[in-house]
């Protein structure tokens, strides 16, 4: 049944009967706004949205899939930050002849990635639209923890990175040629598998910035050298390339690194630490902050693409 | 200058250029998530979204007027649970070929609405779509008192308003028909005049319902009625028609109850009260809650459109 004869508040019942609310709502969806549980009394708040045609497309990706990056691209936000997700609120723009299912799946898939963290969609909006649209936001909490911001970044301190990079970008390049395999790569561009619990064990480690990788690898560690005006300089051999990653890269005529250092989409989170701090496995070296400015590849200027604009 | 020539990173920096963070906000702009103040230990979260040629056109209104009212329509949620409205998070998805300079006056408008209850943006996101969208998450904060929700509304209670009805409506229908005058009409659907501070004094004076008058007043009444298992008389005589507006709806051919009954936009706050509580001046009784199901207008079923959907 397409939305336009459910209207705009069967939609939202419809919708909203397929959300599980977690324990940190204290009020979920119904009213004029949700409540939501903020014990360290400041919450940390950001904001994503995904356009079709830009950060997804309805043939690549099912609904479900779709809900579970939406929801993962604001959750590791709020995990780069060092805090705990507690709430997800979420705009859906919608084409009138939509199938209701769509909607229902994808908040199936949005709340089964938050509840990955124990948290839940807890309020948001619909409207007619002729673009799909979806807007999220998440609200995390920081348990008594000072945020971890891309300022801290200090000379001498090494660059780790926790999660995957490369598998979303290399799942994106080879759905856009047509491929539907390797399933290790698009299964990573669908979903992406966020490591939410190393932003918070971070922080508890003296992280001194942290950023989630969106952008691409190198983009993002340029967002951290600019914010903390130092340098950053990647060592390429820190990274293993697996060998469907590998297979597909030759197969298409691609430099695997141009996913690895340029990909975004995986949401690994890169951290920096001082190097006295002895870093748990999920954390892996891969670089070190220098004086300076900018991001470089063992030690020279990187000439592939560094990330993503989503106006180009 | 288009958006596609700054490009997403250069868009943020000029528009996040524009915004005046406040003081619930502990980290704006410009990391992965923004750290707000929530010293009630809980947080009221509210999304809506504004979607081009459905709630906005940009002929009708300038940037400036659609960051208002996507401010307003948001704060105004807020105030409608008692709380204090302290951050506003915004998603833009803009055409290509938008000049930069509206989704600048886009922030101001923000801005300055936001400002009025000492709220501010601290965060967001941007992409490029065919379909110019704003999609605005609202925080707030409880001060320590009890929600004001839907559902708290019993028989024997008054029924209340604090603001305007039917001014943005009639202003929507005067522009719908080529029309700029009059301008009290025009002005109200264009920045609708919300009376936040009502929200938080109506839950101080006990409040047993409260909710934001956005679909139309009988509608929303209706939402109260559900929610609260009670049935909402109206009192037609309750409202004064304003000689601008009866002007208007004799020219047009309209009858202006319809705009006062069942138009939004103007984001009044309609509460309900035990009544025995004395009103301040700004609360204004226009009904009484009753045993039943349902809205009527002077006992009987109300005929004309009750609201209104976005879907349809």
């Amino acid at each position: 049944m397409s939305v336009a004869r459910t209207g705009e508040f069967g939609l939202i019942a419809r919708v909203t009967a397929r959300l599980q609310v977690g324990p940190t709502a204290l009020l979920g969806p119904g009213d004029d706004a949700a409540l939501v549980a903020a014990p360290d009394g400041r919450v940390v708040a950001s904001t994503d949205v995904l356009v079709e045609g830009r950060h997804f497309r309805r043939d690549w990706s099912t609904a479900q899939d779709i809900g579970h990056r939406a929801a993962a691209a604001n959750l590791a936000d709020i995990a780069a930050m060092g805090a705990g997700p507690t709430a997800l609120l979420v705009a859906l723009c919608v084409p009138a002849g939509l199938d209701v299912r769509w909607a229902e799946d994808l908040a199936d898939g949005l709340t089964a990635e938050a509840a990955k963290v124990g948290a839940s969609v807890v309020g948001g909006d619909m409207s007619a639209s002729p673009t799909l649209t979806i807007a999220v936001t998440a609200l995390g909490d920081l348990h008594g923890i000072a945020p971890v911001l891309r300022s801290g970044a200090r000379p001498g301190d090494v660059v780790a990175l926790s999660g995957k990079v490369g598998y979303a970008a290399a799942g994106y390049t080879v759905l856009s040629r047509g491929f539907r395999t390797p399933k290790l790569l698009v299964e990573s561009y669908r979903r992406p598998d966020v490591p939410y619990a190393a932003g918070p064990a971070a922080a508890r480690l003296g992280a001194t910035a942290m950023i989630d990788v969106s952008d691409g690898l190198l983009a993002d560690l340029g967002h951290v050298a600019t914010a903390s005006r130092v340098a950053v300089d990647v060592l390429r051999d820190a990274f293993e390339i697996p060998r469907q990653m590998r297979d597909a890269a030759h197969a298409l005529g691609v430099d695997p690194y141009q996913w690895v250092l340029g990909g975004g989409d995986d949401h690994a989170l890169a951290a920096t630490f001082p190097d006295t701090v002895e870093l748990p496995p999920d954390w892996k070296v891969i670089g070190r902050v220098v004086e300076g400015s900018g991001v470089t590849v063992d030690g020279h200027p990187y000439k592939g693409p560094a990330g993503w604009d989503h106006f180009r």
